[in-house]
């Protein structure tokens, strides 16, 4: 299973995209979506919308992961930052995929074990984990730490279901005869 | 010419569709896109999306007004507003409409002469303009209003050139010989 992480922004939108086998994980691609301060809004959208559009096409993910924001520094950067989000929602929605939303503290969690980890560590945690030695942006890395927390949810079936019941019904084969 | 005016909104999403031939304004449709407080956000951006395209496909619109938006209760419904406007321009940009922003000023400003009107007024000088009878949300009558100003800029190129020199080069067959 692929998934697609996105950390989405008004100036810079982080993705990464990891593949989930059992339960290993594997990199597969990441990088940052720049918009130029010099574009129209309409111009950052559609670059936005555009560039998930490429990447779902490339890499073929079912599954994406995008952060859930609840906070911003005013009211007109958040109208911009639901844009531009609203923009990338579209684009995987647009090609199928299964999207979930994750905050800041429930990445830093899957990823690094606390909530309140500075993006530098999740950098680090996210090289560890997924054997990088390559130089990347934080926006970059919290792209692939979207990506690592939904892996981590659909690795473990018991936070998904509400009773041994339902898992057993889910996972008939874990019954021990 | 077909012209789209949008009035976004989280809960309700007005829209109105004005044809302008030389100076005549005439009223094509108008109505809501309404979205339940129990879809999830992924379903609401879906909804608009989907009903901007359904609304170009039927009146095939070359323009769309859009209402631009400073302000906001709070960051948290400006952030659902941004997603909401984000789907909806998205919806008029890739059915390659041009898209242009209007603050509520400038649209009350364009027809009721009053940048401070009421919706009430806004939508009575609505129904006056487009010699209306029918009944219509004050959303729909914003939806109009949009489309009614952006008309009235179309309409007026003096307003969109920064000279009488440009004006001249742009409209040759107004200079009496």
């Amino acid at each position: 299973m692929i998934i697609l992480g996105i950390d989405p922004g008004t100036q810079v939108t982080g993705f990464g995209v990891v593949m989930l086998t059992k339960s290993k994980l594997t990199y597969v691609d990441s990088g940052i979506i720049e918009l130029s301060n010099k574009w129209s809004l309409f111009q950052k959208l559609e670059k936005i919308y555009d560039s998930i559009v490429d990447l779902v096409e490339l890499h073929k993910p079912t599954e994406c992961a995008i952060e859930n924001i609840f906070y911003s520094q005013n009211v007109n950067s958040a109208l911009k930052l639901g844009h531009a989000r609203g923009a990338a929602i579209l684009g995987a929605l647009h090609h199928n995929l299964k999207v979930a939303e994750y905050s800041p503290k429930e990445m830093k969690m899957a990823v690094v074990g606390n909530g309140n980890a500075a993006k530098e560590q999740v950098q680090f945690m996210v090289k560890q984990i997924l054997n990088l030695k390559l130089e990347m942006t934080l926006d970059e890395s919290d792209g692939l730490g979207l990506a690592i927390c939904h892996a981590h949810r659909l690795g473990s079936p018991r936070a998904s279901v509400k009773s041994w019941t339902a898992f057993i019904k889910m996972h008939p084969e874990r019954v021990k005869k």
